[in-house]
């Protein structure tokens, strides 16, 4: 680092640098939500194909969370590290992020979770034959589906999963614009770790009745791959249920940062530009 | 950011931004503890309507930690983040609230916890019939009323209630006064956090008399909600017990914050004037 | 706090100002241990008398570091929070206590835990006696002792039981000496949360022998309140165990210290003059 | 401190200040992986020896954690904190470590980790016994070499454990290179608590198959001790499956760390002189 050669990671750097932003971004937003569902999904098989021994609960909140967090670090710098369309779709309400950005961002995330989806199943194909033998079902005491994507118990209503999933990912966007809000004032390199802290106090509250996907890439793309495995039930079960992680999620996270704004965000006292200036030595990042 | 045209998030800001700073705390107190209620009722009733599987009191005591941490984080810019008429009281005592505000403070916050035991309520309703039918009751296998509120067992004297609650709520308000404090020096962004982590703490050491309630509004609120649910005997369970919850935390809210200054914050050597400058970068603030 | 008139608490701190070192210290030194013991001992109590299940270990764990680390943060501008008379000690021999404090500081901090245990069991006296009855035991399934101090199984001898507490206070002392060191450079804000992290961690590694007293007020303290309840037999019992969670802290704190030292401290490089002005923004306290 | 005469620690240090980085670097080295899979295999046997009891599986994610980042804080600021070849010999490949310090490096980390183990059995030596008995067995119920070592279960391939190593690894070198990248700007005094809880989160996703050893003298080091009380077994054991553990993680380490650089890091906008002035406060250390 002091030496006068330079390093090979910046040699590399020189010889690939993608200058182009949404051609970076959208490799970064891809690569990012991939490691997100295949870390996610490798920790709900964790705990259903050990018959859940072990991983319980606990460990599924702590751990989404500190994938969020990581992922989203590794993220911040280059797309902003929404890794869900849900949230991508928000901040292009809250006019920064463009239109075509935006769609964009969405496919490649979606992209980026069925491949996940894909590397969880390999990384855990032996245990999955231990725990399920052949049976590959979606409901049951062998059933294995669940480690994919959201599939509601029959006693829950699609009207209070629609709910589910816009409260749930309203509460993660309302506390996202807290946590980014630069008149709240919290540094940028800690804002990742919080959003982590976030999910994982979603999965302590709104976990009961589908489990939190509250991102549509992340229940999607597992749900296109599970459709080579568990057959085209994983759509047409619960009454079409599967599109309810799909839209419902985008009007909880549009809702909430509005929400945020207008009953709290609009209101903080003092100047904008002077918080901005205080923090600036922190990130250069546009979220 | 740099760009020249404005965001959306300003010009709503422009157009709505309250001026009167009592108006606009109150809001803020209002909404913040609607939202922790919403959110840590929640977390209560996926302990209890999942008959104690998918969380356990783990996730009870760090749920609602991080539920404090953010919703405080939501509101410190604008009203101080109180969430609790205890702390506002407290805060009054310290010369830091004036009377009408802290007054005002607590009637919002009662009506915000009512509020957020409504919407936990409808979240959870498929799961509250799944679980307990048609049963209503404050006491035996099926009794869910303890998701809104504090009900104490029968062997635990209305006097232990009582200590439990000065104690539960001085703990909380002797480390809030420790965080808070210029000359501790610990930097303003980090004080939602730990005082998140407080309360944490008090669920692992103050939580086996009565499920460290340690809020007036968030044991009132609810209460008059569970009125309409399991009727007037939630006010005269246990030889009207449901006052202890009220009037106890404010006792032992104000005599921590003086113990803490009596015994360890009167004595810290060193200059305020000095610390607050040191500090100043961080956070406008007054508390 | 801007405004021309004082605040109550500056107005409280004008007139009772200790400006004695040695007596604010030692007050500090008391009213911290009293609280840590208070604090743990009502955690260890919410585990073993709910039956082990309103707590379990990792609340344990994770309640004691929290409640270290919210002790240290009150104690830290005054005494520096050792709380403890093996970390007191092993101050003394770095050179940075004076023996007359260090003598002082390990009497008042005994007797800070002796009524810290006194007020954890008069907060759950009801419990005690639900879970009880009149049973006051030791060992057996409805022993109680073992929340207020360790007691060792049968099956662990004295000589495991005195290197259990060197080598569990020696992690202690080496990661605060790691944590302490100006060279690590971690600013001092966060060094009181990571010593209540070190002992989450020794509380999932060293847990299993003694339940971790690593402290000797902590431990001493305690059994003297207990005699009163449980009788002589908490001296006596295997084999007068009790000084050894009095006497193998020591050691092993005194020895860590140095070994840090030996293998790592004194061979980290830069220059330390340097190293404390970087810091010196961040506090004032000596240690 | 701020005294005319020195401490005692600083004498030391004058005295037995090692000037040889390479010697200075291969001490921590050693004593850091010693102190890390001492503390990490008590962990364990809490889990084993007690039946499962005293430690469950989130206890062993945050344990290994906590103790991975304490460990690392202990040695950043000499060799940088390593403590496992795999990360040695990845950031040889990134041109920030001579070929020859990467040797002795891994060499002192198997040492280390082999006296290490023999700590850990020393001080659970009365629980092994009381657990065990005469058993000394690698599988069955009474199995305790797994506390030592990684053993897969009969239904897991050894392809599957070679992918699982690599991918484990990957998973921490990924993560670690995000944490480490200066146009990331975390600071350097949180990137040992990162490296944790990284860990931690590897424990609640990678843990099923073999129980994310993911380091080759953390393996390798307690195997060889384990020779002498289990036999030959444990090298023979699942068709020779001990080199895997050793290899795979080589493999995930180098690739994960040029993966985030091909995807990520390479283009992340921002030149790095600057971002390393904007640092250059808080560290001194070479990685």
């Amino acid at each position: 680092m002091a030496g006068a050669d330079i390093l090979p990671e910046e040699r590399l750097r020189r010889r690939i640098h993608i200058h182009d932003p949404l051609t970076r971004n959208a490799l970064s937003e891809f690569f990012g939500t991939f490691m997100l569902v295949f870390i996610g999904l490798a920790i709900n098989m964790q705990f259903i194909l050990s018959g859940e021994k072990l991983n319980t609960w606990i460990q599924i909140n702590l751990g989404w969370g500190l994938t969020i967090a990581f992922c989203v670090y590794a993220c911040c710098k280059t797309s902003g590290g929404h890794l869900n369309p849900a949230v991508s779709i928000a901040i292009f309400t809250l006019g920064k992020l463009p239109a075509k950005d935006c769609a964009i961002y969405c496919v490649v995330q979606t992209i980026g979770a069925f491949l996940g989806a894909m590397c969880s199943f390999a990384i855990y194909y032996d245990q999955l034959l231990n725990f399920a033998g052949d049976h590959r079902t979606i409901v049951g005491p062998q059933a294995t589906a669940g480690s994919f994507c959201s599939f509601p118990a029959a006693h829950v209503t699609n009207l209070t999963c629609f709910f589910d999933q816009v409260v749930g990912t309203g509460l993660l966007l309302f506390f996202v614009c807290v946590v980014m809000d630069k008149r709240i004032g919290i540094p940028n390199h800690a804002h990742p770790f919080l959003f982590g802290m976030i999910v994982t106090m979603i999965g302590t509250c709104m976990g009961m009745n589908l489990g939190y996907p509250i991102n549509p890439a992340r229940d999607l793309g597992p749900r296109f791959f599970t459709l080579f495995i568990y057959g085209p039930e994983v759509f047409t079960y619960h009454s079409y249920y599967f599109w309810i992680p799909v839209f419902a999620p985008v009007v909880g996270a549009v809702a909430a940062c509005w929400i945020y704004h207008l009953f709290i965000g609009a209101h903080i006292p003092g100047d904008k530009t002077e918080a901005i200036v205080d923090d600036s030595k922190m990130s250069m990042n546009k979220i």
